[in-house]
């Protein structure tokens, strides 16, 4: 492969993309000649240092061309200028002052790559692709002359249509209070930002600068219905650089969504309130975590939300009571994509919102965020994505057909109306273990590593206590509980073992189970115990029906979306019958999916078209309907013994003898419950 | 032409199209399969009765056929139920209720057509058709189904789709906040407002109704500097219910456009006062024409502005200050649509705004509304179009070529720095004779229709006096008194004559000419002869330059727009030289074209698109940097005594012969522009 006179071979890697170029051409140039994903905000100006590249030197045998820094332009003043100021790695050169003096092998390193990619925590995610909606643009802007009138923004949208190539532009007419004297403060040098997908409206010019500006920002937040989770986010390389969470504070409105519902029902306008409290919350938020990162509110071009349905039409403006009965019908489910301002948020004036569609009346557009961020409609097996909260969203399915219901597992799984439950913080019960023969129990809190049984755990946990049982705490007691033979399959507490151990006492007409002595006295009572199996009933029944629709016995994969899933141990809502069986290596919590599915659409419009897609083909199953959901929801009271079913679990559990207790005397509810059981 | 077992034929007049459908189809149906233009609001649920039409009975000789209502199905109870409540004309039938049965004739009557046309009362004035960007259409929705989840919006605009064929919607957040009220309180019947043009945003759900609503109207405003000029306007059939005009606000920042800009460059923030101000006269106004025509302010769907640079930047929200000063850049003058609400206009809360693109720094969405009202890109010949204002605007041209410029006329025409100068109002002189022979004046003032020399005319004007000259009349006065040999054709006045009449009167070194005794004065000094020299040399200079580029030297039409041009005697404009010579009765006044202009944008989205297109080819000529406009306007400073030049004049007026003033001793600036002509 000679070098013909006047041009040379340039390759560029990873790509393989090569071609031959005039000896002098900038290695920008031909980057973008031959479709190299190379980033520049500056636009070949040295001001931006995006398109570093380094050479790949020495004899490249696979190219077949000797690589060297002598068949590129000398480093130069400008480059030099640049390392001054802002410091390059050793080695690094700007490819838009590098001119190609001979065959070259260069080397776009990923940060260097428009479309680079985001590692995430989780080896078995996908990546994210940077692919932003918002991006920025450095510009020259001709001056105005009276020869050739034409006003200011005509001669802005000709330079990003001459210098970057975007045309078919347009702009709010916010942003033209300012345009004039950010022109001329920059003096004809301004910095664009260029919103590719505003709801059909094309390019839209959001924000201008003066001079050059490198800051272009978004939020990914998660609105729940307790907590409400925000994200700063670097929009050119996904960065988190500031994560902030706040109460909700519509919790002063009523603890759960339907008692929000309510609220609004017997307080007419109180829609408005909520709507202004959730607005004014993720305005405080993004303040916090722009003044963490410390970067300017006008550096945030965008936010995306995701939320479950009444948390999603509060936000929107939209009264939620119909969201409270049936039909339960959405006002919209559809995907919103709108000024942010619209939704009072103090961003910069042009940042848009866009908030995922939502699936069905009680599944959200945070179910939306789950499987933007789990993919089950890109997997080939059959995968089962939980997120639980007061309500557990459930997604079944492949690339082949996805279901997706909701089930009213209740607040148990939240540890709210359990006589001990508690939000999960320090103090309280998280991990619990029960010997099968003494029925003592040991246990750790969060805040502190060490058992209850172990030397120091008193000191350890002095600070705080032990205050109650958190939600993956109580899943735990109650399996251990069930292993410990302390429970029979029906959820029946054992009042005969109060013979052995006075952690077994009477309690009414039946018996707790006591875990810790003192101030406060720590327990699990019958009725806790009846609440974790209607929660586990409700979600398993839902889980169940999908299963039923997608013709399956049993699925191959299983995430556990949400702060619940995070924290539980799988191989106990396994003992308990939460989710079907399934090998335990199958089956892993994916954290908060639904806001790691509001960054990946924050950093990626064909996220955006992908998750649309993909929910206008999700089967939507509305379990208050289906007769089955009834019929499997009274069948998955008990906890089940079938280790045929849980042949996975079974491996690594040793299930108590099925063993029938006589109950005391039971009230009506207690009787009628299991005859149906 | 006979007629086939089970099917007739049926023409449609005035189209002419025709076709053969089975027997029994509705005639409504037929005129769509046939492209037939006949409009409907309720989709044929005979609610809105626009679909009506008439039987052309009898033998129809070139259709070769026999119509006769029996042809048809009887009038229905259903129509007739339309009849009690509505009324309906005598041989009127629902097309959408009216079967056919037989051949037929069937006549479309002009109000039953969508793309009607709205008459114009000048004949010349080319008709506006209809085809406005918001229209109703009623619609069924599907109600929710817990079987079948989806959102109310996803099955509103299934309706729309299926009932209407109206695809790709999409619509504000502020639509949902009332949405699901909405189509319960209409019973899932509701009528919906879609625009068809917002910005590139596609078929936008703007408003919705509960049950069936048939009221859309539009907003077409003149923003001037001195008033604002507001019609009420039915988009479905092009009739102004309601006009109102108020004072601009603005006044009280200053009085003309260079003074409100040199506000804002005094006072910081003033800007954003004057838009304030600005928006809240027209919430003023548009609350008084909705109130005049017993319409809710939520009927208003969309508000069409024009206005010269300055007002358009100022209810914009732009700050005008580049306007003050070479290079004269506007901020935009792209046209703008954006919602109405961010203009802070207080309509319908879905209604969008249109702002006509401007055509220079001094060259307005007020002349693109005058080009649109007087269609000169549509002229096989040239035509000259003025807007006289404080500056004139001048269009020059024909279809296949068009320029335009702005000259500083200064406020002398209209009746300001002029010592008795007015604005025009009752008491103003309008009118004025002067006997060359006597050189008696006679004059009209408005108010009244009596001459002053008529017997009467002192009771007649009693209430109001004779205040003062409006600016038509400070014309006819300074021609008059050209004619009348008082002034030369360099204007000065012949102090000579004071020898014969006492009404010419010296005064410091020049003379006055008296028109009035009394009280107040009323008399024309050397200065304002002056004032009007200046006025009219740069309107003809600004019309001569465009002449010069288009390299003709006679125009073939006129027209004269704007409130000054609907008052002058044409025939004076021309005596002094305001507008090139041209034939008499090609030379019309154009009524408040620019107000025009407004309304065909707000009544027809085509219009829309043919100014956009216009203003992009339009060649902006920037008198200020053109050297010829300096020489041209030296030379237009005296009055013309060419009949050659102005041979259609001369047919009407006779011109004193050339005759030479001995000056007093003129002020040196006097001597030096005399040197100069």
């Amino acid at each position: 492969m000679g070098e013909a006179a006047g041009d040379a071979l340039i390759v560029f890697t990873p790509s393989g993309k090569r071609g031959r170029f005039p000896l002098g051409t900038p290695v920008l140039q031909a980057a973008r000649a031959l479709g190299v994903d190379i980033d520049s905000v500056c636009g070949g100006r040295a001001i931006c240092g995006r398109c570093q590249i380094t050479v790949g030197e020495g004899e490249f045998a696979k190219h077949g061309i000797v690589s060297t820094n002598s068949h590129l332009s000398a480093f130069s003043a400008v480059e030099q200028r640049y390392d001054d100021k802002r410091g390059l790695i050793p080695g690094r050169r700007l490819s838009c002052q590098t001119r190609l003096l001979g065959d070259v092998v260069i080397d776009v390193p990923p940060e260097s790559q428009v479309h680079k990619q985001v590692v995430r925590k989780r080896a078995e995610a996908r990546a994210i692709e940077i692919n932003a909606a918002t991006r920025l643009h450095f510009i020259e802007v001709e001056e105005p002359d009276m020869h050739k009138p034409s006003s200011d923004l005509e001669r802005v949208y000709r330079a990003l249509d001459e210098q970057w190539r975007i045309k078919g532009l347009s702009c709010d007419t916010a942003i033209l209070r300012d345009l004039q004297k950010t022109l001329r403060k920059g003096e004809w040098k301004v910095t664009a930002a260029v919103n590719t997908r505003t709801g059909g409206v094309g390019n839209r010019l959001v924000a201008l600068w003066p001079g050059f500006h490198d800051k272009a920002f978004g939020l990914a937040v998660d609105v729940g219905s307790t907590t409400i989770a925000m994200h700063l986010t670097n929009l050119a390389n996904g960065d988190v650089v500031a994560s902030s969470g706040l109460m909700n504070p519509q919790i002063r409105f009523g603890e759960d969504l339907m008692s929000r519902v309510s609220y609004v029902m017997m307080n007419p306008g109180g829609d408005r309130e909520m709507t202004a409290a959730i607005r004014e919350a993720l305005n405080t938020l993004a303040s916090q975590v722009a003044t963490e990162a410390g970067i300017d509110l006008s550096d945030i071009l965008e936010i995306v939300l995701v939320g479950n349905p009444v948390m999603h039409h509060l936000f929107l403006g939209i009264d939620p009571t119909e969201l409270g009965g049936a039909p339960f019908a959405l006002a919209t489910g559809l995907p919103v994509t709108c000024p942010a301002k619209d939704l009072d948020l103090k961003l910069n004036p042009g940042a848009y919102a866009y908030i995922l569609p939502c699936i069905a009346g009680h599944v959200g557009a945070d179910t939306a965020g789950v499987v933007l961020s789990e993919n089950p409609h890109e997997s080939e097996d059959n995968m089962l994505v939980v997120d639980v909260g007061t309500n557990a969203e459930i997604v079944l399915g492949s690339k082949h057909r996805l279901l997706a219901c909701s089930s009213p597992t209740g607040p148990a799984f939240e540890g709210a109306q359990i006589s001990c439950g508690q939000r999960a913080a320090p103090g309280a019960i998280e991990r619990i273990r029960i010997d099968p023969v003494t029925l003592e129990p040991r246990y750790r809190v969060i805040g502190s590593e060490l058992w209850s049984d172990e030397p120091g755990f008193e000191e350890a946990t002095a600070g705080t206590g032990v205050t109650g049982i958190c939600g993956s705490g109580i899943i735990e007691v109650v399996a251990e509980m069930y292993l410990a033979g302390i429970i029979n399959q029906d959820g029946l507490v054992d009042g005969s073992l109060a013979a052995r151990t006075p952690r077994i006492e009477p309690y009414k007409r039946t018996f707790n189970y006591v875990i810790r002595e003192g101030e406060p006295r720590i327990m699990i009572t019958q009725n806790d115990v009846r609440a974790i199996q209607l929660a586990k009933a409700a979600l398993y029944a839902g889980t169940r029906l999908l299963m039923d629709k997608l013709g399956i016995d049993q699925v191959d994969r299983i995430r556990l979306a949400g702060a619940f899933g995070s924290h539980i141990d799988v191989k106990y809502a396994m003992v308990l019958g939460l989710i079907p069986d399934c090998p335990l290596e199958c089956v892993q919590s994916a954290g908060n999916a639904a806001g790691t599915g509001a960054r990946i659409a924050l950093l990626n419009t064909k996220a955006r078209d992908e998750i649309e897609q993909v929910v206008r083909r999700i089967e939507k199953v509305e379990t208050a309907v289906e007769p089955l959901f009834q019929q499997h929801f009274v069948e998955a009271m008990a906890i089940p013994h079938k280790t045929a079913f849980f042949a996975n679990l079974a491996q690594v559990v040793s299930f108590p003898a099925p063993k029938t207790i006589e109950p005391p005397e039971p009230d009506g509810g207690e009787r009628r419950r299991r005859r149906r059981g």
